[in-house]
């Protein structure tokens, strides 16, 4: 098997926490605004204010409104799920 | 926010269905070796076949002794919360 040339398993995983660090801030998690941004920095997608809301309802699981790593992490795998072809269930 | 120097979010999302393609082979499942390949080619994780029948045996929600994409990224998320300093519950 020839292994990919984009980043190893290793850097995806580091990547994740990495990103989700750095947008985060002191509080450890994600809000509105800085969800809004990450999207914009990372995917270059420009969201209007209904659709992070949108988002944010969807992922925000204990419903505190804001995003922690494990609710991002299910944005990730929703979005690989899509790149892969398949819908994901929560 | 400065954004971390690694890959970013689009680079990780792609990449974590690259090296899944790359290891699952034509049937886009991951049998017993093509487990320990990954981990060794990746994480340089040189696991027992015990390890990795125990690793088989916790991702393997569907019980169909492979494991598809959506396990995979099961395993992918664990090891980011992991490394984020918490434990993940499925």
């Amino acid at each position: 098997m020839s292994a990919p040339k984009g980043p190893s398993l290793f850097q995806c995983i580091i990547g994740l926490k990495d990103i989700f660090q750095a947008h985060a801030g002191a509080d450890k998690k994600l809000n509105k605004t800085e969800l809004k941004e990450m999207l914009k920095g990372e995917l270059s997608q420009t969201g209007d204010d209904a659709m992070v809301s949108q988002m944010m309802q969807t992922l925000d699981v204990d419903r505190d409104g804001l995003l922690d790593f494990s609710e991002f992490l299910l944005f990730v795998v929703g979005m690989a799920c899509a790149f892969n072809g398949q819908t994901f269930q929560r």
